[in-house]
């Protein structure tokens, strides 16, 4: 069983192009536009289909084992509605904001430093004042792209929904990122959970931003999912010495800023000098690669990018993208920042509530390292490298652990005594919990055709052997071999393949 | 092993008040008040901390084994903002309004019906026209009764969240069903999954309704977890013979309208009679009686409502709520909806798309019924049934498929030896996906009762013995019986005892 795909495709194999993952996607289920029935739903809105919702489970399955529970991390599920003073704390507010230009003739908008970045080559920081982003439409006279008509004013447009609550129209918005949920109820779970630091809190969850322009799919939403973690520490304690000894060894992708050339693999000895000797970073940057790595990216397709001062989030003092190398580009898939005690601090102010707990004999306000993981493009980025075509076959070569489906179930014929036979195993692995599909309608090659598009690793076929022997032939989709086992052993086999390379 | 708690107590059992439940979901973290630390957070929105995450995650395993995968259903995600039109097909930004009455001197706002039902003793009808709600107020002389003041003109209010979204703010909402995803993808759906007639679609998921007066913390929130099935199918066909084969058996507790008296318990074909001889209504509500009896409500305290046609939701032309009697009173938590056509129709006339499938060599437009379960309040009235008082501890008797943690390890002493092994067991039982619970802290008593709190059904603890002979005491919460067994046979062990009452 080879999940190879991430190196050089032998000559009959070819990756599927973006569009054609897209289709792919469409027309199997994975994810397609919200509401697509209506011609002028907004952009930016994706629903998932039934494939795409079980490789979601099965991504965050593994999320929660590699990092959530082998740290024993809490879980929490907090309000995507936070009251205005959550963001007004957190800086979101004022500081997540777009610059956005509107043209005076055909009232087309754009972003301001994305389309002066597009028309002079130059890098521009989002984060330039109105009069800044004037001056350079000026000086490079730009006009807009639509219609030629002259640019009025840039504004600041902040990127939050914004909701009113209760008759009274209370203002709340829509949470920008999970993270606020975690900070602001920190203070209760330190108490309930008798947290001792360092603690890493986790998230799955929705969260909205207002893009401008939502693009490429599922990579810039405007409603997207994530699966983030909040690793509570006093920066004066040393970490963890028996966690630090299990990730030593590991080898890291590092692309330290200011940039010359690509990532170069360091040691962790090497990588904590970039980190500024905080251990605490390169552990979880350890266990986040592993975990990426046991989904299907390998290490060498993937680095973490330090960010220049200008590209960092508001709220960071150090950060990192952790990026993969795709047919569109280096993706980044996780915001990993040094928070220090930024929210939480003013949090504390904010509410005059103390946030402080006890470290030992110390009482401090935690300082927070994040790890902030998109799901949808982590999703999308996987379809993208896995998605083949082969001389006579289209197949997505997902790994066991992540593919919707463990594995499909067929009557070679679509007979009684067949059918009955391979409902019944159908029904047997159901109730292990394997993700398993039945399929009885059409010839048996077509049915493994389209099991190879749903990334279904093992068919499992009721032939007439089987209804003699009680074996079943297991049919491997990469390999396209085929072997026979007993009945009684599938749904253990069908584990240990599913964990295989890990 | 016994879950008795729905019978009667014994003389030193005492099922705990709903106050003392609350204080349990606030202290341990199952639920707590959303932005807590600022006083003036909107009331209606409560996050999940990690014990509430960790029963919620179970409960919906059960839901999905005996709802969703039992009957080979679809699940999706679906985006939570969608656009006004959706709902303006579906009815709900005509149809979704509270009448609300305003103080013309405190301003004061409260909902009218309530009140007038509150202080006259009559049932009101709260889809009254605003002029028959002024009526009945000046026929009552109702005052303010935060002031006295006068009432003002009663006016609907929409209890959907408007987003506006994009640079140009347009209309669009979060959703306050999730049903709708369900209905706008089905199109797409029925295609790519190769739908056959009937077929079940189910999604999981946040809805958002602005509730004038939230109250009783998670029974009635702004911000709600739903899980909600909807059945495609054709009302002409005959459902699935092998599916009724298998329910046939099972008696159903049934409150028809108009009420007289308590629910009966009846057989399925008497049942069948009060649904108007709906077969798949029988089935469904057969399934979803047994779903719950798993995870602790026994039929005795649970019934099907027949709603008065006053009652009914707008899109509904028969409506059961699925109730469960607590200490609270009975609380739904179902509401199971023939919808018929009523959706998909309307959105095929919106959308100008056709909607409709082959079932057979018939072209139709699916009839759907509806079960639309509320997550939060099933998992509070799980607390309220199952949180009893005894004479030296206090317990949370819940069943162990959706207890929280399913076990916790122990060193009986706080020394390297019995930490390392206790640590051993812990970490090979998270690997088998086990959810588990360390601690070291403490007496052994008090490690105990802290895990009859959290609900915690078997407690793991390595003593001097098992230093020697690699057995392990295993104590059930219930009877506080223990019993030694190898620790080779643990999780073998755990994961019988989860499934053992169902």
């Amino acid at each position: 069983m080879s999940s190879s795909t991430n190196q050089a495709p032998t000559f009959s194999e070819k990756k599927a192009t973006y569009d054609e993952v897209l289709r792919l996607a469409l027309e199997r289920g994975f994810f397609f536009p919200s509401a697509e029935i209506y011609n002028d739903a907004p952009a930016g809105f994706w629903d998932y289909g039934p494939l795409g919702f079980l490789m979601k489970s099965n991504f965050l399955r593994e999320w929660r084992r590699r990092l959530v529970n082998y740290d024993d991390m809490l879980e929490i599920d907090g309000s995507l509605i936070l009251p205005k003073i959550v963001f007004e704390a957190s800086g979101h507010l004022s500081s997540l904001v777009d610059p956005l230009v509107q043209c005076t003739k055909c009232g087309n908008r754009i972003r301001a430093d994305k389309y002066i970045s597009e028309k002079t080559g130059l890098q521009i920081d989002e984060r330039l004042s109105p009069e800044e982003f004037q001056e350079l439409i000026q000086k490079y006279n730009l006009k807009c792209p639509n219609c030629g008509g002259e640019l009025g004013k840039p504004v600041k447009f902040n990127m939050m929904f914004r909701v009113g609550v209760g008759a009274e129209n209370d203002d709340a918005y829509l949470r920008p990122e999970t993270a606020q949920s975690i900070f602001v109820d920190f203070s209760r779970l330190s108490k309930t959970m008798r947290v001792k630091l360092p603690k890493g809190v986790a998230q799955v969850g929705k969260s909205f931003r207002n893009e401008i322009s939502p693009r490429q799919s599922v990579i810039r939403l405007r409603e997207l999912i994530q699966a983030e973690i909040e690793v509570f520490f006093n920066p004066k304690s040393p970490f963890d010495s028996a966690k630090l000894e299990k990730a030593k060894n590991v080898k890291l992708n590092v692309l330290s800023f200011p940039y010359s050339g690509e990532a170069r693999e360091v040691s962790f000895e090497a990588a904590l000098k970039i980190f500024g000797g905080m251990d605490i970073i390169a552990y979880y940057f350890v266990l986040l690669q592993k975990f990426y790595e046991s989904v299907g990216f390998e290490k060498a397709n993937t680095r973490f990018r330090e960010l220049s001062p200008s590209d960092r989030a508001f709220y960071t003092t150090s950060a990192f993208d952790f990026e993969v190398k795709t047919s569109l580009g280096w993706i980044e898939l996780v915001a990993c920042n040094y928070r220090t005690d930024y929210d939480l601090s003013n949090h504390a102010r904010m509410s005059k509530k103390d946030l402080s707990v006890m470290d030992g004999e110390e009482k401090i306000v935690p300082h927070v390292v994040e790890l902030s993981l998109g799901v949808d493009r982590s999703l999308l980025c996987l379809l993208v490298s896995y998605f083949i075509h082969e001389q006579d076959r289209d197949v997505l070569k997902l790994r066991p652990n992540i593919s919707p489906y463990l594995a499909a179930v067929f009557p070679l014929i679509s007979k009684p005594e067949f059918q009955v036979k391979a409902r019944t195993i159908y029904e047997s692995l159901k109730k292990e919990d394997i993700p398993v599909f039945y399929d009885d309608s059409g010839n048996i090659g077509r049915r493994y055709r389209r099991m190879d598009e749903a990334g279904t690793p093992f068919c499992l076929t009721i032939d007439p052997q089987s209804l003699e022997d009680n074996t079943i032939t297991i049919r491997e989709r990469d390999s396209m071999k085929q072997e026979r086992i007993p009945i009684s052993e599938v749904a253990t086999k069908l584990r240990v393949l599913r964990e295989k390379e890990n």
